[in-house]
């Protein structure tokens, strides 16, 4: 209302998206820099986030929104490498290890995929959080060494830099604490933002749905995935999406150094059947956007190349593939009440009590204890015997089992032979692309 | 998330607002109890507004809400009083200096009147800055001599103390910057914690619609209305309100200064008709509140005694009632371009040209220049002719104009004799009682 040389007013910004109007791109552009330099506030831009949680926003919003995040801050680029590069993302969800085997499978085959990762929040872990239970591995690369890395060995798997979309880092520690995550319009520009700065000429997509997943709900992960599909193709990135099952944990681990242990099974030719089948349909379709559509990806699990990239890229990050893994120093075993069928395996219950065995961390600088953990015996539909494991529970602090368990209460249940089992149904529910 | 002695989490809260819930009684006394002490942050509560503004609250929650905002803070009480307390509260509007007749004409039939009053901000001005343009007047006030003044006078207008739930003053700030003012249960929460915490046993409320006011519809501003007799009634305060044309500014002075100068010659019973019918329909209201409903209001104005109450007021706090009044610097005078009748004369630009020059403010810290503001010589439906003056500009800085008047372009306009007058309707449209 003062005279300023700033071209729109904050509130009636808020009050356009509040009385859902739509924002223009000259509108975007600016609230994003000046929520950036700090000319909005956090409780404007709070107010701001809840808004378009309950307004939604417009496709051309969307798009305003990711490139003025991506506008925010440095845009890499992998033009200089003489392989393609491919990404991927994963929405998140409970036992997802599969950037593990994934990265090494893909780049054994001659592909750059530079994997730019987080660490957990809550009770989805965080993929550094894993290989940082490697002896000696370092998350952090400089740009050239990371170039050189992709270059030489083809996988890096490290921490993103902090000049990345620096309005998107801002904003998403907001939504955190202000109940404005799951919005499809923030969740895509927030993934979209980061990966097309990245510079990845094609990103391929795993959208998870489910009760351990951001979204429950299968359509609104298909709306999900075709937004982020949408923006990555309007931005030049050859983009597509899988739509996943997170209703049960993925693998039979959960945790960080037991979800490590269980990737290196995979890259050895073993492995829980649905890691397996994830790693190799998200391989096809790396490989498929990088011009390799009859990669035999079968193979290179079977044969060790995928193990020989994965060996070559712990090593090069100064972590040790051959050293033995952290081991909790306390377990606890549940075993089945009855004989009979699991029936049902919840996953965002196992999330909850991993997290509080240690795995994960209920605020930023908390630690994580990389040998807590599950690991799951028994996976929906096998069939049990009374007193037979279902899970162990691991951690380094045995005061932590009690409130795991609270969390297990009802969390799975066995049924007799014929009952429905409750997973949710086929692992990859749906493709998504342009 | 990570262990606390908090009984609730604040994302939790949200979440449940967000997603369209109802608060319980326990979560809201602590959300305001923990937003008044800092543990639930600005942004946190900016991003609970939107959600409340957008999802509505439910009767019990409006309620509770109010509760939990007087238990913030203190609580006055006139119950020592020999006289029954009567307040009055309007939502705003342009030219609205009805306090200053009224409370001195109501408490001339032996009634107190406590009104506590703020400044203005934005188009709308504020009661205590139209009496700061009487030289010495004093807007702050002791308890005491609260107390003491509503004895002996009976009416007192001066400056809320800010022992008064305090927060909703800190919710109201944050509201003023997030967009989130014009929700209902938020305004009737607001409005009525004060009001309750004030201590009065009766109030009456003069709720206004119409492009000058909070509310736009007529409709909203009756449910706002109702929202509030029943929150005073539940509270044990007589309340009722009456829904008011807030379409043309009232009477024909905006300003500070010269809504004194109007408020006297409707004291000395002249004045403009609209002023007049509506300090005596609230008249009458707070004096059948308080048990006198057959009282002469207007034999009051008429025959001195509600002068000789201001007068006492007046001097009670400093002021001098004969003193002249401050005269603004520079005029400019609008005159009427052709023949006809005037049709249209749009409060709220009218309330934002006074605000330009001078009248008001734009930030809480801004002075105000006491002179500034317009003065109408024509209201809707009077017939005018080519040269004739519509109303005059006052200013002390001259480079004030200009923006004033572009505020005015296309706010009024003259037609021809028959054509339809767009006043918005008779000045008193309802009355809401419980």
């Amino acid at each position: 209302m003062s005279a300023t040389i700033e071209p729109f007013d904050t509130v009636d910004l808020i009050h356009a998206k509040r009385d859902k109007a739509t924002l223009s791109t000259a509108q975007i552009d600016w609230m994003i820099d000046a929520y950036t330099r700090g000319y909005i506030g956090d409780e404007q831009m709070a107010a701001m986030a809840m808004a378009i949680y309950l307004n939604g926003m417009e496709r051309d919003e969307i798009r305003d929104l990711t490139l003025a995040m991506i506008a925010s801050g440095e845009r890499m680029s992998f033009s200089g490498l003489s392989k393609r590069t491919v990404d991927k993302h994963s929405t998140g969800g409970v036992g997802d290890k599969i950037t593990l085997p994934l990265a090494p499978l893909v780049a054994s085959f001659g592909v750059a995929v530079p994997q730019l990762s987080g660490r957990g929040l809550g009770h989805t872990g965080g993929t550094l959080d894993k290989l940082e239970s490697i002896p000696g591995w370092q998350a952090d690369l400089s740009n050239e060494r990371m170039t050189d890395q992709l270059e030489s060995i083809g996988a890096v798997i490290c921490a993103a830099g902090t000049g990345l979309a620096p309005a998107d880092k801002k904003l998403y520690a907001l939504r955190d604490i202000t109940g404005t995550i799951e919005s499809i319009p923030l969740i895509a520009s927030s993934i979209m933002s980061k990966k097309i700065a990245e510079g990845t000429s094609a990103l391929v997509l795993d959208v998870k749905f489910g009760s351990g997943a951001f979204m429950r709900d299968i359509e609104r992960s298909r709306e999900l995935a075709r937004t982020m599909v949408r923006l990555g193709t309007d931005a030049g990135v050859t983009t597509t999406a899988l739509i996943t099952n997170m209703n049960v944990p993925l693998g039979l681990a959960i945790g960080n150094a037991n979800e490590v242990r269980e990737s290196v099974e995979v890259l050895a030719g073993g492995g829980p059947a649905d890691v397996v089948e994830l790693t190799l349909a998200l391989a096809r379709e790396m490989l498929t956007a990088a011009g390799q559509p009859d990669a035999d990806v079968e193979a290179a699990l079977k044969d060790g190349r995928a193990m020989d990239t994965w060996r070559a890229m712990i090593s090069a990050q100064q972590g040790d593939p051959d050293a033995a893994l952290p081991v909790a120093r306390e377990s606890q075993v549940v075993v089945a009440e009855r004989d009979g069928v699991l029936l049902e395996q919840q996953a965002l219950p196992f999330g909850v009590a991993a997290w509080r065995l240690g795995a994960g961390r209920a605020r930023k600088q908390d630690p994580i204890q990389h040998a807590a953990g599950i690991d799951l015996h028994a996976k929906p539909g096998d069939a049990v015997t009374k007193g037979q494991p279902l899970f162990t529970l691991s951690a380094d602090e045995p005061a932590r089992f009690a409130r795991a368990l609270e969390a297990l209460d009802g969390a799975y249940r066995i049924g007799d032979v014929g009952d429905e089992v409750h997973d949710g149904g086929p692992l990859i529910a749906d493709r998504i692309t342009a």
